[in-house]
Protein backbone atom coordinates (compact mmCIF):
# COMPACT_ATOMS: atom_id res chain seq x y z
CA UNK A 1 0.00 0.00 0.00
CA UNK A 2 2.78 2.36 0.71
CA UNK A 3 4.42 1.36 -2.20
CA UNK A 4 1.12 2.41 -4.38
CA UNK A 5 0.55 5.65 -2.57
CA UNK A 6 4.03 6.78 -3.20
CA UNK A 7 3.55 5.58 -7.12
CA UNK A 8 0.18 6.69 -7.33
CA UNK A 9 2.00 10.38 -7.28
CA UNK A 10 5.42 9.48 -8.05
CA UNK A 11 7.08 10.88 -4.68
CA UNK A 12 8.48 9.84 -1.44
CA UNK A 13 6.00 9.93 1.09
CA UNK A 14 8.69 11.14 3.43
CA UNK A 15 9.33 14.17 1.86
CA UNK A 16 6.03 15.08 2.26
CA UNK A 17 5.91 17.85 4.61
CA UNK A 18 3.29 17.73 7.42
CA UNK A 19 1.77 21.36 6.57
CA UNK A 20 0.69 19.95 3.19
CA UNK A 21 -0.74 16.44 5.07
CA UNK A 22 -2.84 18.51 7.67
CA UNK A 23 -3.84 20.08 4.50
CA UNK A 24 -5.14 17.43 2.89
CA UNK A 25 -7.10 16.47 5.87
CA UNK A 26 -8.74 19.31 5.68
CA UNK A 27 -9.49 19.69 1.85
CA UNK A 28 -10.94 15.80 2.60
CA UNK A 29 -13.23 17.32 4.87
CA UNK A 30 -14.83 19.98 2.86
CA UNK A 31 -15.00 17.56 -0.08
CA UNK A 32 -17.27 15.23 2.14
CA UNK A 33 -19.26 18.14 2.89
CA UNK A 34 -19.55 19.07 -0.62
CA UNK A 35 -20.60 15.16 -1.52
CA UNK A 36 -22.90 14.94 1.23
CA UNK A 37 -24.75 18.10 -0.43
CA UNK A 38 -24.60 16.29 -3.76
CA UNK A 39 -22.47 18.25 -5.05
CA UNK A 40 -20.30 16.81 -8.12
CA UNK A 41 -17.75 19.08 -9.35
CA UNK A 42 -15.48 21.90 -7.88
CA UNK A 43 -13.02 24.56 -8.56
CA UNK A 44 -10.35 25.12 -6.59
CA UNK A 45 -11.83 28.86 -6.15
CA UNK A 46 -14.77 27.70 -5.11
CA UNK A 47 -12.98 25.31 -2.69
CA UNK A 48 -10.88 27.84 -1.60
CA UNK A 49 -14.44 30.42 -1.13
CA UNK A 50 -16.50 27.96 0.73
CA UNK A 51 -13.85 26.85 3.56
CA UNK A 52 -11.66 29.55 3.57
CA UNK A 53 -8.52 28.32 1.96
CA UNK A 54 -6.37 29.21 -0.78
CA UNK A 55 -7.30 28.77 -4.15
CA UNK A 56 -3.40 28.79 -5.07
CA UNK A 57 -2.46 26.43 -2.35
CA UNK A 58 -4.81 24.29 -2.79
CA UNK A 59 -3.65 23.60 -6.58
CA UNK A 60 0.26 23.69 -5.43
CA UNK A 61 -0.56 20.77 -2.81
CA UNK A 62 -3.04 18.76 -5.38
CA UNK A 63 -0.18 19.20 -7.95
CA UNK A 64 2.10 17.79 -5.77
CA UNK A 65 0.22 14.35 -6.25
CA UNK A 66 -0.10 14.07 -9.87
CA UNK A 67 -2.33 15.83 -12.33
CA UNK A 68 -6.58 15.62 -10.18
CA UNK A 69 -8.21 18.30 -12.16
CA UNK A 70 -9.28 19.00 -15.60
CA UNK A 71 -8.48 22.66 -16.26
CA UNK A 72 -11.26 24.95 -16.79
CA UNK A 73 -13.67 22.02 -15.20
CA UNK A 74 -12.00 21.42 -11.77
CA UNK A 75 -12.33 18.55 -9.64
CA UNK A 76 -14.56 15.71 -9.67
CA UNK A 77 -15.67 15.94 -5.60
CA UNK A 78 -16.00 11.86 -5.08
CA UNK A 79 -12.92 11.51 -7.36
CA UNK A 80 -10.81 13.90 -5.51
CA UNK A 81 -11.92 12.97 -2.43
CA UNK A 82 -11.40 9.35 -2.70
CA UNK A 83 -7.49 9.84 -4.16
CA UNK A 84 -6.92 12.26 -1.01
CA UNK A 85 -8.16 9.45 1.02
CA UNK A 86 -5.75 6.93 -0.27
CA UNK A 87 -2.90 9.17 -0.15
CA UNK A 88 -3.67 9.70 3.39
CA UNK A 89 -3.87 6.18 4.04
CA UNK A 90 -7.38 6.15 4.94
CA UNK A 91 -8.51 3.40 3.48
CA UNK A 92 -6.83 1.43 5.82
CA UNK A 93 -8.34 1.03 9.28
CA UNK A 94 -6.78 2.31 12.50
CA UNK A 95 -7.02 0.62 16.42
CA UNK A 96 -6.30 2.97 18.66
CA UNK A 97 -5.78 3.43 22.34
CA UNK A 98 -6.24 5.89 25.11
CA UNK A 99 -3.74 6.08 27.92
CA UNK A 100 -5.52 8.09 30.47
CA UNK A 101 -9.10 8.63 31.08
CA UNK A 102 -9.73 11.87 32.83
CA UNK A 103 -11.57 14.36 31.30
CA UNK A 104 -9.80 14.98 28.21
CA UNK A 105 -9.37 11.03 27.93
CA UNK A 106 -12.89 10.74 28.19
CA UNK A 107 -13.51 13.48 25.45
CA UNK A 108 -11.69 12.32 23.10
CA UNK A 109 -13.05 8.72 23.36
CA UNK A 110 -16.14 10.25 22.69
CA UNK A 111 -14.83 12.86 19.81
CA UNK A 112 -16.74 11.88 17.05
CA UNK A 113 -14.34 11.71 14.72
CA UNK A 114 -11.65 9.86 16.13
CA UNK A 115 -14.50 6.97 15.99
CA UNK A 116 -14.96 7.41 11.95
CA UNK A 117 -13.78 5.34 9.22
CA UNK A 118 -10.54 5.18 9.53
CA UNK A 119 -9.88 5.41 13.16
CA UNK A 120 -11.37 3.28 15.76
CA UNK A 121 -10.89 3.71 19.85
CA UNK A 122 -10.70 0.29 20.88
CA UNK A 123 -9.89 0.82 24.76
CA UNK A 124 -8.86 3.41 27.43
CA UNK A 125 -6.73 2.66 30.65
CA UNK A 126 -6.50 4.28 33.32
CA UNK A 127 -4.89 4.33 36.53
CA UNK A 128 -7.66 4.58 39.17
CA UNK A 129 -9.43 1.80 39.83
CA UNK A 130 -12.48 3.68 40.02
CA UNK A 131 -12.55 4.22 36.29
CA UNK A 132 -11.81 0.94 35.18
CA UNK A 133 -13.90 -2.03 34.20
CA UNK A 134 -16.58 0.16 32.64
CA UNK A 135 -17.52 1.41 29.33
CA UNK A 136 -16.98 5.48 27.92
CA UNK A 137 -19.30 5.16 25.35
CA UNK A 138 -18.64 1.95 23.44
CA UNK A 139 -14.35 2.05 24.63
CA UNK A 140 -14.03 -0.41 27.09
CA UNK A 141 -11.90 1.36 30.41
CA UNK A 142 -8.91 -1.22 31.63
CA UNK A 143 -5.84 -0.64 34.01
CA UNK A 144 -2.66 1.31 33.29
CA UNK A 145 -1.21 -2.04 34.53
CA UNK A 146 -2.47 -4.08 31.59
CA UNK A 147 -1.45 -1.59 28.82
CA UNK A 148 0.87 -4.00 27.42
CA UNK A 149 -1.84 -7.15 27.30
CA UNK A 150 -4.79 -4.44 26.01
CA UNK A 151 -2.83 -3.37 23.27
CA UNK A 152 -1.13 -7.09 22.16
CA UNK A 153 -4.96 -8.25 22.32
CA UNK A 154 -6.48 -5.30 20.57
CA UNK A 155 -4.00 -5.09 17.88
CA UNK A 156 -3.82 -1.13 18.43
CA UNK A 157 -1.16 0.61 16.44
CA UNK A 158 -1.54 4.24 17.86
CA UNK A 159 -2.43 5.26 21.17
CA UNK A 160 -3.46 9.04 22.43
CA UNK A 161 -1.50 10.04 25.79
CA UNK A 162 -3.95 12.06 27.91
CA UNK A 163 -2.00 11.77 31.20
CA UNK A 164 -0.41 14.61 33.12
CA UNK A 165 3.28 15.58 32.27
CA UNK A 166 5.35 13.60 34.78
CA UNK A 167 3.23 10.26 33.68
CA UNK A 168 4.01 11.14 30.17
CA UNK A 169 7.54 9.36 29.70
CA UNK A 170 7.03 6.07 31.49
CA UNK A 171 3.63 5.53 29.46
CA UNK A 172 4.91 6.81 26.04
CA UNK A 173 8.04 4.10 27.00
CA UNK A 174 5.67 1.58 27.77
CA UNK A 175 3.55 2.47 24.38
CA UNK A 176 6.96 2.16 22.41
CA UNK A 177 8.15 -1.26 23.67
CA UNK A 178 4.76 -2.59 23.22
CA UNK A 179 4.89 -1.86 19.61
CA UNK A 180 3.00 1.50 19.40
CA UNK A 181 4.06 3.19 16.20
CA UNK A 182 1.93 6.52 16.30
CA UNK A 183 1.83 8.45 19.42
CA UNK A 184 -0.79 11.43 20.08
CA UNK A 185 -0.06 13.33 22.80
CA UNK A 186 -2.03 15.80 24.82
CA UNK A 187 0.44 16.51 28.08
CA UNK A 188 2.27 19.22 28.24
CA UNK A 189 5.95 17.70 27.67
CA UNK A 190 7.64 17.25 24.17
CA UNK A 191 8.33 13.44 23.59
CA UNK A 192 11.02 12.18 21.17
CA UNK A 193 9.95 10.69 17.47
CA UNK A 194 12.04 7.53 17.44
CA UNK A 195 12.57 5.50 14.07
CA UNK A 196 9.82 3.04 15.05
CA UNK A 197 7.56 5.35 16.93
CA UNK A 198 6.21 8.55 15.65
CA UNK A 199 4.97 10.93 18.12
CA UNK A 200 3.03 14.08 17.39
CA UNK A 201 3.11 16.46 20.33
CA UNK A 202 0.05 18.80 21.07
CA UNK A 203 0.24 21.17 23.47
CA UNK A 204 -3.42 22.49 23.55
CA UNK A 205 -1.90 25.31 25.61
CA UNK A 206 0.23 26.60 22.82
CA UNK A 207 -2.18 27.41 20.29
CA UNK A 208 -4.07 30.03 23.32
CA UNK A 209 -0.36 31.61 23.52
CA UNK A 210 -0.38 31.42 19.59
CA UNK A 211 -4.09 33.61 19.83
CA UNK A 212 -2.62 35.45 22.53
CA UNK A 213 0.85 36.79 20.59
CA UNK A 214 -1.35 38.18 17.71
CA UNK A 215 -4.01 39.92 19.86
CA UNK A 216 -3.76 43.74 20.01
CA UNK A 217 -2.62 44.74 23.94
CA UNK A 218 -5.58 46.61 24.33
CA UNK A 219 -7.42 43.30 25.03
CA UNK A 220 -5.58 41.86 28.08
CA UNK A 221 -5.66 43.88 31.73
CA UNK B 1 2.57 47.23 25.05
CA UNK B 2 2.28 45.78 21.74
CA UNK B 3 4.40 49.11 20.23
CA UNK B 4 7.23 47.56 23.62
CA UNK B 5 6.80 43.64 21.80
CA UNK B 6 7.56 44.91 18.56
CA UNK B 7 10.31 47.63 19.66
CA UNK B 8 12.32 45.14 22.20
CA UNK B 9 12.70 42.82 19.38
CA UNK B 10 13.06 45.28 16.19
CA UNK B 11 10.45 43.67 14.03
CA UNK B 12 6.73 43.48 13.34
CA UNK B 13 4.59 41.29 15.46
CA UNK B 14 2.40 40.36 11.83
CA UNK B 15 5.81 39.48 10.41
CA UNK B 16 6.40 36.58 13.01
CA UNK B 17 5.11 33.45 11.85
CA UNK B 18 2.53 31.12 13.67
CA UNK B 19 5.25 27.87 13.82
CA UNK B 20 8.00 30.19 15.37
CA UNK B 21 5.16 31.72 18.06
CA UNK B 22 4.78 28.23 18.55
CA UNK B 23 7.93 26.82 19.35
CA UNK B 24 8.77 29.90 21.65
CA UNK B 25 5.96 28.45 23.30
CA UNK B 26 7.45 25.35 23.87
CA UNK B 27 11.08 27.13 24.37
CA UNK B 28 9.34 28.68 27.83
CA UNK B 29 7.58 25.81 28.69
CA UNK B 30 11.14 24.06 29.01
CA UNK B 31 12.55 27.57 30.50
CA UNK B 32 9.85 26.98 33.36
CA UNK B 33 11.19 23.15 33.84
CA UNK B 34 14.43 24.25 34.23
CA UNK B 35 13.51 27.11 36.20
CA UNK B 36 11.78 24.95 38.92
CA UNK B 37 14.78 22.61 39.03
CA UNK B 38 16.93 25.83 39.99
CA UNK B 39 18.85 25.89 36.48
CA UNK B 40 20.10 28.99 36.10
CA UNK B 41 22.18 29.56 32.69
CA UNK B 42 21.31 26.90 29.66
CA UNK B 43 22.94 26.47 26.07
CA UNK B 44 20.80 26.25 22.95
CA UNK B 45 22.47 22.75 22.78
CA UNK B 46 21.75 21.66 26.27
CA UNK B 47 17.88 23.00 26.00
CA UNK B 48 18.05 20.66 22.66
CA UNK B 49 18.93 17.96 23.86
CA UNK B 50 16.99 18.04 26.91
CA UNK B 51 13.34 18.72 25.50
CA UNK B 52 14.15 17.18 21.34
CA UNK B 53 13.74 20.01 20.18
CA UNK B 54 16.37 22.20 17.19
CA UNK B 55 19.53 23.42 18.57
CA UNK B 56 20.41 25.79 15.39
CA UNK B 57 16.62 26.27 15.34
CA UNK B 58 16.79 28.21 18.66
CA UNK B 59 19.41 30.11 17.62
CA UNK B 60 17.72 31.17 14.61
CA UNK B 61 14.26 31.59 16.35
CA UNK B 62 16.08 33.70 19.40
CA UNK B 63 18.19 36.02 17.26
CA UNK B 64 14.88 37.44 15.55
CA UNK B 65 14.11 38.70 18.47
CA UNK B 66 17.27 40.50 19.32
CA UNK B 67 20.30 39.20 21.44
CA UNK B 68 19.42 37.01 24.30
CA UNK B 69 22.63 34.66 25.15
CA UNK B 70 25.78 35.15 25.53
CA UNK B 71 28.38 33.56 23.26
CA UNK B 72 30.04 30.68 25.13
CA UNK B 73 27.92 31.42 28.13
CA UNK B 74 24.85 30.44 27.13
CA UNK B 75 21.18 31.95 28.16
CA UNK B 76 20.32 33.19 31.78
CA UNK B 77 17.17 30.38 32.35
CA UNK B 78 14.94 33.21 34.27
CA UNK B 79 15.51 36.09 31.74
CA UNK B 80 15.07 34.52 28.25
CA UNK B 81 11.58 32.97 30.15
CA UNK B 82 10.48 36.24 31.25
CA UNK B 83 11.52 38.24 27.71
CA UNK B 84 9.53 35.47 25.68
CA UNK B 85 6.37 35.85 28.32
CA UNK B 86 6.58 38.92 27.14
CA UNK B 87 7.20 39.09 23.59
CA UNK B 88 4.15 36.75 23.52
CA UNK B 89 2.45 38.82 25.20
CA UNK B 90 2.09 36.48 28.58
CA UNK B 91 2.62 39.10 31.00
CA UNK B 92 -1.23 40.13 30.46
CA UNK B 93 -3.71 38.50 31.47
CA UNK B 94 -6.64 37.31 28.94
CA UNK B 95 -10.07 35.96 29.88
CA UNK B 96 -11.36 33.44 28.66
CA UNK B 97 -15.07 31.71 27.61
CA UNK B 98 -16.25 28.41 26.70
CA UNK B 99 -18.55 27.72 24.38
CA UNK B 100 -20.14 23.96 24.66
CA UNK B 101 -19.81 22.35 27.91
CA UNK B 102 -19.77 18.58 26.64
CA UNK B 103 -17.18 16.26 27.35
CA UNK B 104 -14.77 18.09 25.36
CA UNK B 105 -15.38 21.72 26.98
CA UNK B 106 -15.63 20.11 30.21
CA UNK B 107 -12.09 18.53 29.45
CA UNK B 108 -10.92 21.75 28.47
CA UNK B 109 -12.14 24.17 31.70
CA UNK B 110 -10.55 21.71 33.65
CA UNK B 111 -7.49 21.60 31.59
CA UNK B 112 -4.38 23.20 34.43
CA UNK B 113 -2.81 24.92 31.43
CA UNK B 114 -5.41 26.67 30.39
CA UNK B 115 -6.38 28.13 33.68
CA UNK B 116 -2.62 29.41 34.89
CA UNK B 117 -0.72 32.40 34.33
CA UNK B 118 -2.12 34.09 31.66
CA UNK B 119 -5.44 32.60 31.09
CA UNK B 120 -8.42 32.27 33.31
CA UNK B 121 -11.43 30.70 32.06
CA UNK B 122 -14.18 32.62 33.44
CA UNK B 123 -17.33 31.10 32.03
CA UNK B 124 -19.21 28.27 29.83
CA UNK B 125 -21.96 27.95 28.24
CA UNK B 126 -24.29 25.60 27.18
CA UNK B 127 -27.67 24.97 25.09
CA UNK B 128 -28.88 22.16 27.25
CA UNK B 129 -30.48 23.21 30.72
CA UNK B 130 -29.40 20.25 32.16
CA UNK B 131 -25.58 21.59 32.23
CA UNK B 132 -26.29 25.29 33.15
CA UNK B 133 -26.09 26.78 36.95
CA UNK B 134 -23.52 24.56 37.99
CA UNK B 135 -20.05 24.46 38.15
CA UNK B 136 -17.20 22.52 36.36
CA UNK B 137 -14.62 23.15 38.62
CA UNK B 138 -14.39 26.66 39.35
CA UNK B 139 -15.91 28.27 36.17
CA UNK B 140 -19.57 28.47 36.32
CA UNK B 141 -21.73 27.13 33.16
CA UNK B 142 -24.41 29.83 31.94
CA UNK B 143 -27.05 29.34 29.03
CA UNK B 144 -26.02 29.40 25.50
CA UNK B 145 -28.76 32.26 25.09
CA UNK B 146 -26.71 34.58 27.45
CA UNK B 147 -23.86 34.19 25.73
CA UNK B 148 -23.70 37.88 24.74
CA UNK B 149 -24.05 38.98 28.19
CA UNK B 150 -21.89 37.27 29.81
CA UNK B 151 -19.23 38.16 27.36
CA UNK B 152 -19.99 41.56 28.35
CA UNK B 153 -20.50 41.10 32.23
CA UNK B 154 -16.62 38.88 32.57
CA UNK B 155 -14.61 40.74 30.04
CA UNK B 156 -13.43 37.68 28.27
CA UNK B 157 -11.31 38.80 24.71
CA UNK B 158 -11.05 34.98 23.70
CA UNK B 159 -13.28 32.34 23.06
CA UNK B 160 -12.80 27.83 22.96
CA UNK B 161 -14.97 26.63 20.21
CA UNK B 162 -16.41 23.08 21.68
CA UNK B 163 -19.84 22.87 19.93
CA UNK B 164 -20.32 20.17 17.22
CA UNK B 165 -19.73 21.48 13.57
CA UNK B 166 -23.34 22.21 12.16
CA UNK B 167 -23.72 24.41 15.44
CA UNK B 168 -20.21 26.34 14.97
CA UNK B 169 -20.58 28.84 12.22
CA UNK B 170 -23.66 30.33 14.65
CA UNK B 171 -21.66 30.68 17.84
CA UNK B 172 -18.68 32.16 15.91
CA UNK B 173 -20.72 35.00 14.32
CA UNK B 174 -22.30 35.97 17.80
CA UNK B 175 -19.04 35.39 19.27
CA UNK B 176 -17.67 38.10 17.31
CA UNK B 177 -20.23 40.52 17.50
CA UNK B 178 -19.92 40.39 20.85
CA UNK B 179 -16.67 41.74 20.81
CA UNK B 180 -14.73 38.61 21.17
CA UNK B 181 -11.11 39.02 19.68
CA UNK B 182 -9.51 35.34 19.34
CA UNK B 183 -11.13 31.79 18.81
CA UNK B 184 -9.73 28.53 19.43
CA UNK B 185 -11.99 26.24 17.84
CA UNK B 186 -12.13 22.64 18.04
CA UNK B 187 -14.97 22.47 15.50
CA UNK B 188 -13.95 20.34 12.77
CA UNK B 189 -14.62 22.58 10.52
CA UNK B 190 -13.06 25.48 9.32
CA UNK B 191 -14.02 29.34 10.45
CA UNK B 192 -12.31 32.44 8.62
CA UNK B 193 -10.12 35.00 10.80
CA UNK B 194 -11.61 38.39 10.17
CA UNK B 195 -9.79 41.64 11.14
CA UNK B 196 -11.00 42.25 14.10
CA UNK B 197 -11.36 38.28 14.97
CA UNK B 198 -8.37 35.45 14.73
CA UNK B 199 -9.75 32.23 14.27
CA UNK B 200 -7.36 29.42 15.53
CA UNK B 201 -8.66 26.56 13.69
CA UNK B 202 -7.88 23.04 15.73
CA UNK B 203 -9.39 20.04 14.29
CA UNK B 204 -7.91 17.23 16.15
CA UNK B 205 -9.00 14.57 13.89
CA UNK B 206 -5.94 16.39 11.28
CA UNK B 207 -3.19 15.46 14.23
CA UNK B 208 -4.68 11.21 13.51
CA UNK B 209 -4.40 11.54 9.67
CA UNK B 210 -0.83 12.80 9.90
CA UNK B 211 -0.38 10.09 11.86
CA UNK B 212 -1.70 8.04 9.69
CA UNK B 213 -0.10 9.46 6.29
CA UNK B 214 3.48 8.75 7.99
CA UNK B 215 2.77 5.02 9.24
CA UNK B 216 4.65 2.34 7.46
CA UNK B 217 1.34 0.11 5.67
CA UNK B 218 1.83 -2.53 7.61
CA UNK B 219 -0.15 -1.39 10.72
CA UNK B 220 -3.25 -0.91 9.18
CA UNK B 221 -6.15 -3.58 8.22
Amino acid sequence: MRASRAAAGGLRLELVSVLTVNRLSVYLRSLRALEARGVRSVSSHQLAEEFNLSASQIRKDLAQFGEFGVRGVGYGVAELAAKISHLLGLDLSRRVVIVGMGNLGTALARYPSFNAESFLVVAGVDSDPGKTGRKVGRVPVHSRRDLARVIAESGATMAILAVPADAAPAAHAELAAAGIRAVLNFAPVSLPSTRTCRVKNLDLRVHLEELAFFLEDGDGS
